[in-house]
């Protein structure tokens, strides 16, 4: 069983490219929605509630856990590391930049993300690990959160916004981006009005592949994949488990039932 | 010494007014920011957080309760008060119902607030008590919490916001309301686009002063009110005090030093 922890319901947009990638495999998802969102948070609080989210999945006999939530994935993945010695912990932020040095020609690279992904500087540094010469641009778009829960992904508000967040990091003084990473779960739902802003030039990365892919190694190399049958889904949140399943069938793109939310206390 | 409450830096609107309205006090403010927003929580997790925060205050020595969070005032007042017993507790639902039925000529009263405001039915409830034949229309605006966060309370896309949310209030088939009551302490940093929305006829209520006014009778009545001397104010948050420093100055109108802030654990 494979365990995704989100903040909320933003990260099943990696579990459902998680889903896609391994079809047969069995998924525990659980949304820290009493505590949500950890993108405005310290580090210190995220990597508290992160620690205690993880330990409710491990209980439960997950063998893999995925951080779907880049917020967590940016600045507690040593903590969770240190702490499950025996399953791999797997985040978003690596294979995101991954992705992102491979796409881009010119090393000029933009992130969008959360207040909190963007001041902990992970997606710069996995970035410049990978790609000394890089110039990346880090850049907040709280709004996008808010307008994606709210089912605003679409239409003019959502496009006025895009163009506010992407219009400067476009007219940057080295030269536009040729790479533009959605570093928050939220982003993928606002694909349309993003791509409207920036033109048919900017590549687009999307980390919620990427991951699914890299999930998908990293249980073949640990000789834990490729299971025969059909695979599952148990959602589990830390409050409003209404909410989640309304909000949370536009993420997944599959209508989630309340029954289906299982309420637990972290 | 007066405590005030909120899950976060909106509820400064209400301390500004209460500043205001009782220069000579001194103020406990608590802003629960490792837990905010509460607006999208479910009735029993804000409850539960309200109890902590008011205990931390409570342990502090304060005379005096403000819940200044219109989440936390619709749906945890009476299991505050239950716990409370040797303080007056305040919320800014009735003060501000007070206000609009006094405004109102028509009858037809409208409501913005958040997600659990709305959901929970107390300002509905409380103006219905004081005026049985009144039209009340409830409508969640969370996109304007994003919004003051950000400091985009003016310009394009909060005129644009203001719209999509006023447009279909003011188009009721029953006719307009001749009221509009703010019902979250974020939603007064917008003041001016939501007037732009609204146009000049509407009477717009916010419930901070009311509020203000109705903390300087209890404490009058109480006996405590009308020290002679100079006020002060000391600032209490459960995470990110330099992001609380930052967002608040902004709602409380007076710069405030990171250092001023002190962290607290509930």
């Amino acid at each position: 069983m494979i365990g995704v922890f989100d903040s909320g319901v933003g990260g099943l947009t990696v579990l459902k490219a998680l889903a896609a990638e391994l079809p047969a495999e069995h998924f525990l998802y659980l949304g820290d929605t009493a505590r949500l969102p950890y993108g405005t948070k310290s580090a210190e609080t995220v990597v508290r509630y992160a620690l205690q989210a993880t330990e409710a999945l491990c209980e439960r006999g997950i063998e893999c856990l995925v951080i779907a939530c880049n917020t967590a994935s940016a600045v507690s993945l040593p903590a969770l590391r240190e702490r499950i010695l025996d399953v791999p912990v797997i985040g978003v932020i690596e294979p995101g930049a991954e992705a992102a040095c491979a796409a881009s020609h010119s090393g000029r690279i933009a992130v969008l993300a959360t207040e909190g992904t963007v001041r902990g500087g992970a997606y710069q540094e996995a970035i410049l690990r990978r790609r000394a010469g890089a110039k990346v641009t880090a850049l907040a778009a709280p709004l996008f959160v808010a307008l994606a829960e709210e089912g605003l992904s679409e239409g003019p508000i959502a496009e006025t916004i895009a163009h506010h967040y992407l219009d400067p990091l476009l007219a940057a003084p080295h030269g536009p981006p040729d790479t533009l990473v959605l570093g928050c779960t939220h982003f993928p739902m606002l694909a349309r009005a993003i791509r409207g802003a920036t033109g048919p030039e900017v590549c687009i990365v999307d980390s919620a592949q990427t991951t699914a892919r890299h999930v998908r190694r990293t249980l073949e190399d640990a000789g834990l994949a490729a299971r025969a049958g059909e695979g599952s889904l148990r959602l589990l949140a830390t409050d409003a488990p209404q909410r989640f399943a309304r909000i949370g069938s536009r993420f997944l793109e599959r209508r989630i039932e309340p029954d289906e939310v299982e309420l637990i206390d972290l």
